[in-house]
């Protein structure tokens, strides 16, 4: 290389984008901190195809340092305290397209494309179809909180919470199995670490047979395939991550799924000395105290529990035969946080206007959702899955942010 | 079976769900009309499980009987018309999850989700990464027209009208090759056959070595996957298609790309005899004549034509080098109607901001969309593809509606 180009090159702005033209060889020693250590390229010309503006918003080699638990947990401390991270994740989603080039930030995105074709291809296996359902509805959704209505022509509309409704409606039209992945949309000022207000949720509904554990059944096998597909097909990803935010520890999967009812998780917690009213459901607080006592007694960072009072589940979740007082209903659990929320539906259309009623949600949205099941329902039942949560909490990280591509929150809606 | 159990099930009103036990048995005869012709069962116990409401708000006799053109195009025929189908459009999609039942019906299902699969297995294996871009946007999505508004906590915010600007960003991030298979939402007061106001989009963005054309080349090689894929795994459900829509013809793909620039598509309508200005967009009539004059020239319904006029085209499409009047874009054609609209983008910050003032865009929502192109750049490019119109355009069918599980336009909201 000659003298000329070493200075050309030396004085191109970083994250400038190059062609560059020249032979590629062995090295003599092979290369540190590359990703390509046995191949290096004499070059012989180089042009600048666009120049980066300096100084970046953000340096790089910034960036790229180790995260450490307290980095993750002090976001909010004073721009010039020392316990501050040295680029905060405010900083990196603002200028998020230059964070993504840092191999960690990227890893995520590509963790969570693995879940979602594993998603996919798992239930496709199992004869799931595939669907697409509105995310602009009449009236206010499943009821009513924590929505954005919208004006849509000379009607009154809102953005889908989830797409539960139309995908029961689906199965109700004969499709048997389906699944979607998509957005869903929920205008909750909650301003926590693992909430966002637009998400990608993983859905799935299907008839059943006998009962819910059929549902419970076929989720248990799909997480059980995600995990195996991120470990298989990420282990260059996981590796990076794992450089990259130190405190992760390995996510811990029982070799029997762990299943456990409303009233056993009550029993649980107050043994433990923790109070849990057996017909309230459970606090943030609680669940994560609960994911503790699970882990120190099996090990597992994954379970199950099912039977949740019927008071604290949506109209839609069908009371238990045997106890109308729990339901037909589940929760799956990572590191002590929800991920999944599912159960059997009621298909009964009497049952399903009483339990509106009951429940003091508006009918008005509901009257073609309620049609559906007065002309023969399939029993039935499903869940939904938060993507970015299942990513965030199978590596254990401190903040669904970082899992969205593009985040959204009460506080930020770009870029 | 016993004469009370023939009378008991005589009396279950259609539709209704039921268990039934029995005895398998082959007929003594073939059963004609049914899917299973070689097995039957011989009845013990039925028990209904859900008892359909009757009358049903349509027969499902009637909505399966075949449809004639006519019928297609005569929808909004009166009441008491003899021209008018047995079972409009509209009863049709009002008890969606009853029309769902027919086999024409979840046939058009099971081939959209031929073509998002064969979509995303066909680009994964080209190093494309799946991504989730936000459906909440704040100002005003490209540029104003068709959105629909909505408040954002204290701010003001709009629902994309495509993925475009975080695809483009997400390459800015490095991802190098993405796609996005999601809804998009147009607030576009457009009563067609082909208009719908949330549609599922299947959106890529790539880099480019050298120009669009590698673009072109990877949506040609995706298109074939995608017709092939249809053809193989979607057999019965063709078979099934072909009977309720008789007039349904072949969907001729050449075995040569069929690749025209706008000036010659010019040329073609003008020798024909159709008055088509050279820097003027194609309205959907010349699209339409334009498609009947290739389809007798070639005998093929699929086409691409690029080079389109910078004027007629957003403001993130690059010019040609070569002349800047024409722009690095292109449209792809099936039976003379646009399914995808795609290019290479700008990608010069400079450039960029100077198009977004020529089109007179507001640049307020679009600040952190520049800024992503100001720290070095990568050339790109990419296309959206409408998933609806793919299905009933490779079909011959007559309206969009019938595509979309649970269609949106301008008058339909619901269910």
């Amino acid at each position: 290389m000659s003298k000329e180009l070493v200075k050309f090159v030396g004085g191109i702005a970083p994250e400038s984008v190059v062609d560059v033209y020249g032979v590629c060889k062995a090295p003599q020693v092979p290369i540190v901190k590359c990703s390509q250590s046995l191949v290096e390229v004499d070059l012989e010309e180089v042009h600048v195809v666009s120049r980066a503006a300096t100084p970046l918003p953000m340096q790089l080699t910034d960036a790229s340092a180790p995260i450490s638990l307290e980095d993750e947990t002090t976001e909010s401390a004073p721009e010039d305290s020392p316990k501050r991270a040295k680029v905060t994740l405010k900083t990196r989603l603002d200028h998020r397209f230059l964070d993504l080039r840092t191999a960690a930030s990227s890893s995520l995105i590509r963790l969570s494309a693995t879940v979602t074709q594993a998603f996919r291809t798992h239930l496709a296996s199992l004869g799931f179809l595939e669907i697409h359902t509105p995310k602009l509805l009449a009236g206010s959704s499943e009821g009513g909180a924590n929505i954005f209505p919208l004006d849509y022509f000379e009607k009154k509309a809102c953005l889908a919470q989830s797409p539960q409704l139309h995908k029961q409606m689906a199965v109700m039209g004969d499709l048997d199995r389906v699944y979607e992945i998509g957005p869903v949309f929920r205008a909750e000022d909650s301003n926590t670490h693992r909430h966002l207000c637009e998400f990608t949720g993983m859905d799935l509904e299907m008839t059943i047979k006998a009962d819910y554990k059929e549902v419970i059944e076929v989720v248990q096998n799909l997480f059980l395939v995600i995990f195996q597909e991120i470990e298989q097909r990420n282990a260059p990803e996981l590796k990076i991550l794992r450089t990259h935010f130190p405190f992760i520890t390995p996510f811990s999967v029982p070799s029997q799924p762990l299943l456990f009812s409303f009233p056993q998780a009550v029993q649980l917690l107050t043994q433990s000395g923790y109070p849990q009213s057996p017909l309230a459901d459970l606090s943030t607080e609680a669940e994560r105290h609960l994911g503790k006592l699970i882990k120190a007694n099996t090990g597992s960072d994954f379970y199950i529990i099912h039977r949740y009072p019927t008071a604290v589940r949506p109209f839609y979740t069908l009371p238990c035969p045997d106890d109308p007082q729990y339901s037909c209903s589940f929760d799956v659990f990572m590191r002590g946080e929800e991920v999944v929320s599912g159960g059997q539906r009621v298909h009964n259309a009497e049952m399903l206007e009483r339990r509106i009623e009951e429940k003091g949600v508006g009918k008005e949205g509901l009257r073609d959702y309620l049609e559906a099941f007065r002309y023969g329902a399939f029993p039935h039942g499903g869940c939904g899955i938060g993507l970015e949560r299942v990513v965030m909490l199978y590596l254990g990280i401190g903040n669904i942010r970082r899992v969205s591509l593009f985040p959204r929150d009460p506080k930020r809606i770009s870029p």
